[in-house]
């Protein structure tokens, strides 16, 4: 039903496209460090031999838990399930649930590399840093008409019978936020968040139901330069990672272009937002597919063709042309590419009128950041948001942002063979030569750390090939050997693992 | 039912007690930056004009979505509600979900800086970083029969009818990434998290809902040094952030003392688990509770009295005379005190035998961090779980580990007057004087970036008198002013905002 008069629908920012990624890193194992080699030390007993056949009296409920997939409903969602009956110790799904991640340590150090450079964008953009609960109110996302977002919505009814979803997005936290804390705030906001936003849809083609966005905001903001500032930072990032602008590009218009075009073309207004969510698709389905959407929502043919055709135009001097240079939508995008130029990213931008987002509230500029060979989903997405607080009842205030997920920047990023090489790094290792010198080694490595050096200390008696072995695998500087003789002298030995370098030093000289 | 064999079943190694915190730190607000300054400049008109009453024909469904707090129960739990129908435009709750917590920037800089010591800390100690999903199987938690944990299970049905649980704790999910890794994994491991954890329970007594808890453990060490290692790295912690042995301490025992308490007292080994949660309410609740539930646990009056009077020793060599020296639990807690004084954290710890956790995985050491004055709940708790890894069907490992919550420390810090002031500091303000001059304060902003200097940009013409008083709230160290006549001459003019110093400079000599 066309009945859709506005762009009060709110829509995550970013597709949650998410193939898997993280990919395994090159991975040090050493097979002698492997789990069976625990097996040549002993084992404290438990303190009760246990046996897994008693465990069948742990409880007296009746109803068995089943773990299989697709295990039906039991019961009332909150409840809590009846404890297992017959078999405690069951082989568990050694899986995270289906479209979540684990981060094992390799994973770990590539996300926090990411994470580490949205962060220093940001702070070096004088941005501040804050958080929302993961868990919100469904009523803050299903009040949109947005059907993606709506039908993939992680949601779900709590214990006590409320409406709850893991969050799709953080911009209506964020708005939550900024309507919660009213005139306490000073203007303009400068906010930035890195959050793990969900969605819940059938699992094909590799796609997640988790992934995390960095977010960057400007709240009380009505100017351009909010939206060129907002650009400036993702391509600073890009830079700082080393991607550079043959590698990606930003397509840049804005909703007026669409709402002028759609007033020249006698096209009802309240279409607007139907016809901006089929717009959005243009990239992603045949035209045909696109031409059939627009006609069935009640635009005529002869409309769809020359709207299309509009949309095509990739040249703001074209588009002057066409819509005069009285409007505002012309006016905006003349300032943002200026602004660019100042900024100095120019050769990273280029007008693109089929760009509306698939995100219903966007009222002004849009953007959206892509790979120039055309291979990968968008990788960040932003706009002005001008009418989103008074959709959840609070006075509106001009704002703008984006977001820039964690999956397709990783791909392009693979492609480009610019993946980072983050390694596990220690200082040190400190190892005792003898089991009764691990009390002194436990000095030692207190007297490093006091220092502010990373020490790995080994906490078992080792072979010292073990302890080599260890060394390289943490990429250690250092390996600092607690022996007999040198202790009883007040020494140890240090050993520069990059030279062979080897040399003896007091405790207290030790740095 | 006295039907508990063992202490497979799992606990949270920290209990979630958690009263509001990051209470208000001193947030500087200027009456001019506020809300309503805004509302001098002009705010672009939305691009259609939006009849808020038109959005009653947004949707055909006909349910109508309900948003009170104790709204009942709504069909299917992961199913979609209906969207609003006859109000599109709603006041929503502004505030998180109960028991919830937003983080807006003077409390995410205080949690930023809590997580960066948690982090450096567990660096100086060579342990890596890892996460796990914070939804997981609920399987995965309810296999475990402590009482407390199973009844505010965070848990739900999702929409494929799969039981799910958002994470009550990290040691269940890192002990089934080390089932599934496998072989692959290199002895021993020692990992870090900080992550988020949820319970559900009602709402009282200003307890919430979430917590982020840091854990550090170490996987396929048998020996005790694990454990002295652990609670190094916790003093380290502690040191670091201003806390001393004056302020804090471990109580420390082994369950193994217990074990073999109940064997001297002849108390049947299937009472284990359960005469262990009694015991660890032993400073919670009255003694005579304490004896109540033991007895009707199925304690004899005569083993109840014994059994507190050994609980009640404070002194290893007191245990000693009792116990003999010849069991593991002697053996593992004089060895730990030996190494704690090589740790140098010897005034830290202290021996109490009524320390047991009421977390039910643990098999050896156990430990709990408490404040001196006796005000707080445990800060930390952790010890070792040898056999947890078997619970869930893999071959079991030595491991140890810990839970350090974000609540109870803050609690502390407040009290002892050690909060941090975790101030916004941005390093330079640029503003330009002229409206026409915004592009050159964004090039001047790109140029002092590009050093590595992070800059506010003022985005808007405004007056000076606003400029320094955002300069003063953002703490910054120069405003550095774009005006027509320097920048004619390539120059900007520089404020050193602590000395009042003013100078022009050359925009290629900008640093």
């Amino acid at each position: 039903m066309p009945a859709n008069p506005s762009f009060l629908i709110l829509h995550p920012r970013l597709n949650l496209y998410l193939k898997p990624f993280f990919l395994s890193l090159p991975h040090f194992s050493s097979p002698s460090l492997t789990f069976n080699s625990i097996r040549r030390f002993p084992i404290p007993k438990p303190p009760f031999p246990i046996n897994r056949r008693n465990l069948s009296s742990l409880s007296s409920a009746a109803t068995t838990q089943s773990t299989d997939d697709n295990g039906g409903g039991r019961g009332r969602p909150g409840a809590l399930s009846a404890p297992p009956t017959t078999d405690d110790v069951r082989r568990i799904d050694v899986n995270p649930p289906r479209g979540t991640r684990d981060f094992p340590p390799e994973e770990m150090r590539l996300r926090n590399w990411l994470f580490r450079n949205f962060r220093e964008v940001s702070l070096l953009f004088g941005f501040e840093e804050v958080d929302f609960p993961v868990l919100e109110s469904e009523a803050l996302f299903i009040r949109k008409a947005g059907e993606e977002i709506r039908d993939q919505l992680y949601c779900f009814e709590d214990r006590g019978n409320r409406r709850v979803a893991l969050r799709p997005e953080l911009t209506p936290s964020l708005a939550r936020l900024v309507i919660q804390k009213g005139k306490s705030l000073s203007l303009p906001l400068k906010w930035f968040a890195i959050g793990q936003c969900w969605r819940y849809e059938r699992m094909t083609r590799g796609r997640r139901r988790e992934h995390y966005q960095w977010n960057m905001d400007i709240i009380g903001v009505p100017d351009v330069t909010a939206e060129a500032e907002l650009i400036s930072s993702i391509v600073t990032f890009f830079k700082r990672i080393g991607i550079t602008a043959s590698d990606v590009g930003f397509k840049v218009s804005s909703r007026k272009v669409l709402q002028e075009v759609l007033r020249c073309y006698s096209i009802p207004e309240n279409l607007f937002s139907k016809v901006c969510i089929i717009i959005d698709k243009i990239e992603k389905i045949p035209m045909d597919e696109i031409k059939k959407e627009l006609k069935s929502a009640g635009v005529s043919e002869k409309a769809v063709e020359e709207l299309l055709q509009v949309l095509s135009i990739k040249s703001l001097t074209k588009l002057e042309e066409i819509l005069g240079s009285a409007g505002e939508a012309v006016a905006d995008l003349k300032l943002l590419f200026s602004l660019a130029e100042k900024f100095g990213y120019s050769e990273w931008i280029e007008f693109d009128a089929s760009i509306v987002r698939g995100l219903a509230y966007y009222t002004g500029i849009v953007f959206e950041g892509f790979d120039r060979e055309g291979k990968l989903r968008a990788i960040c997405g932003g706009g002005r948001y001008d009418q989103l607080l008074s959709t959840f009842g609070g006075d509106d205030l001009p704002a703008c942002g984006f977001g820039f997920g964690d999956a397709v920047i990783i791909e392009l990023l693979k492609d480009k063979g610019l993946l980072p090489e983050v390694n596990l790094e220690v200082e040190n290792i400190v190892s005792a030569l003898d089991v009764d010198l691990q009390g002194a080694a436990a000095r030692v490595a207190s007297i490093l750390r006091e220092k502010g050096q990373s020490v790995d200390l080994v906490l078992e008696s080792k072979p010292l090939k073990w302890v080599f072995k260890r060394a390289a695998r943490i990429n250690a500087e250092r390996l600092i050997l607690v022996g007999s003789s040198e202790w009883q002298r007040g020494m140890v030995s240090v050993k520069i693992l990059s030279s062979g370098e080897q040399y003896e030093v007091k405790l207290d000289e030790l740095e």
